[in-house]
């Protein structure tokens, strides 16, 4: 069970912080930022050190109904080169001050060689096709969100006091839909994008896929909003997107600052939300992706992005982005002067 | 006369860009900050080590028509905190690896005792009452250029690679929305908004007040627009404002990324891009500032902004918030492997 914030500790901190030697309210949204991690961290003078991101990949069946305009090969080219290096995010971890961590949640093709940063082993090879079959068994479902959950252990362990959760998968924007459309209960149309980079008829042949997927889904489990969010994840999940929702899970379980990246990182946060609400205390919006299901995502959890750079790559990027904007808020809070510091 | 950014560089740059090990585009924002930021240094491999950021204080006389919500002697108070590493720039400068200078441009009061980071002497104290007289002679005008870029020096010669301005002056909102509304042509009512926090009635009394001082500026210069833009500062200016001006005139001389704050800071940017319009080449967005004549200010530098957070501080704050940012944009660029690297 995720503790709630403690509301005297953000109390605190909000004295704290109408207190600074500045007009309350003038530096905008970084003040809740670091009053909430004051809260998290149970003091009025917070402080973050370095970050973790749990990058999850798998593969997804749903590929066979062409729509992903990169072929599956990818996901486990890209997980190999997490691990050595060469990716967006590695860059983007260095010089924020973030480890990186990689699960193989589900990648396809042969077993990825050892490495003290990789976490497995992976569940399976892939999932169902969404479209026309479950993703994954119960089971596998939880071994998955198990398997985030110990990589999140491991990053918070070697002293990650912020994470984040990316994410790689050729396919997983599709089933990324369709999980918002099902916990949402919104039309697909609205919540499906072109992903990597569909063309108009690419894209309408994705919107048939999710409504197909989430049809089947309601078959089986009824209304979709109030099942078992589990089960859902079994029809409609990625490994990987079940491997986030464990990374946030655990992150919450532990009580530290947690950021959401994009459309699928924040499919896997929705799941974490609806298996325990108190991972929302948690959470903070690192960018707004041009994916428009992401938008419909961020405002059920009630978050404003810290970005808008139109970013649409995934990997955590957006997220590990902005450490060291929630760096800086908290920095404000406890090294600024206060009006008594000065006789005032 | 400022460089302008070589076109074969910024080619080259993208060219890298485009092989990177991504989908070209999929980065947003982040791909164009580092192509841009690889043309002033001339390389497809950029990076961005220590920066810098100086605040440029100065008083206005304009604060007699009760157009500020607070008083001069905050001005004072603040440019010594500055010093003191108790404001909030000072604690985002120390999470985003930054020095902080300051300018003490024309601060009211005794002077200020001398420090390694000080950057002196003022021109005068405060300026002329913009509404009813000349804010400065010419020659204070361009002395107080000449300080901020004697700042701008040392801060690169002390190895700073990226540089940003902030601003310290009760009533400079006034005097922003003054030279606005004149360099751009547009009604004061439009960019003139609360400052640090003017009831509907104080805004008011401040728009009547920008009115008269450009109602005042266009008797003696005639159109604004056409005006040279130096008699424009005479006229409107305030002291730290030219000093911001000169911060921003040899940032771009020497060819580095420069990144603009908020309202006070973009208007002695505007006026620097007046004086000389090859420093916009060099020109970044940190965020766009509650207050509306920022927007306005950044659609003539064709910039767009980085982060909305509602920041309405000053000092420097919501340029410096985006330093990692464009460290990020440029470790990408250089970091990454591209298609070629894994043989594809």
């Amino acid at each position: 069970m995720i503790p709630r914030i403690d509301s005297s500790k953000l109390a605190a901190a909000k004295d704290r912080q109408n207190q600074l030697l500045k007009i309350p309210g003038s530096l905008g949204d970084l003040e809740e930022i670091g009053n909430r991690i004051g809260a998290m961290q149970r003091t009025d003078r917070p402080s973050l050190g370095r970050g973790a991101v749990v990058v999850c990949c798998g593969d997804h069946g749903v590929t066979a109904e062409s729509v992903a305009a990169f072929p599956d090969t990818i996901t486990r080219i890209q997980t190999i080169n997490f691990l050595e290096g060469g990716a967006a995010i590695n860059q983007i971890a260095l010089v924020n001050q973030a480890e990186l961590w990689v699960v193989d949640a589900g990648v396809c093709g042969d077993e990825i060689a050892r490495h003290p940063r990789l976490v497995g082993p992976r569940v399976r090879q892939g999932t169902g096709n969404i479209a026309r079959e479950s993703a994954m068994t119960r089971e596998q479902a939880q071994a998955a969100i198990d398997l985030g959950r110990k990589a999140a252990r491991r990053a918070i362990d070697a002293g990650a006091q912020i994470l984040a959760a990316g994410d790689m998968g050729i396919g997983n924007t599709t089933v990324s839909s369709a999980l918002t459309a099902a916990l949402l209960d919104l039309d697909p149309d609205l919540v499906t994008g072109r992903g990597s980079g569909l063309d108009d008829e690419g894209r309408h042949r994705k919107v048939r896929c999710v409504e197909m997927a989430v049809c089947r889904a309601r078959q089986i489990l009824g209304d979709l909003k109030k099942a078992d969010p589990l089960d859902v994840l079994v029809q409609l999940g990625g490994l990987e997107i079940a491997a986030i929702a464990g990374v946030y899970l655990e992150g919450a379980l532990r009580g530290i600052p947690l950021v959401c990246d994009g459309f699928p990182v924040t499919a896997g946060v929705l799941v974490a939300s609806r298996l325990d609400e108190g991972v929302r205390d948690y959470l903070f919006a690192g960018h707004q992706s041009a994916e428009p299901g992401h938008a419909w995502q961020l405002r059920d959890l009630g978050l404003e992005p810290i970005f808008r750079l139109g970013l649409r790559l995934g990997e955590g990027t957006g997220a590990v982005l902005a450490f060291p904007v929630l760096r800086a808020a908290c920095q404000i809070l406890a090294g600024m002067k206060t009006f008594a510091d000065i006789g005032m």
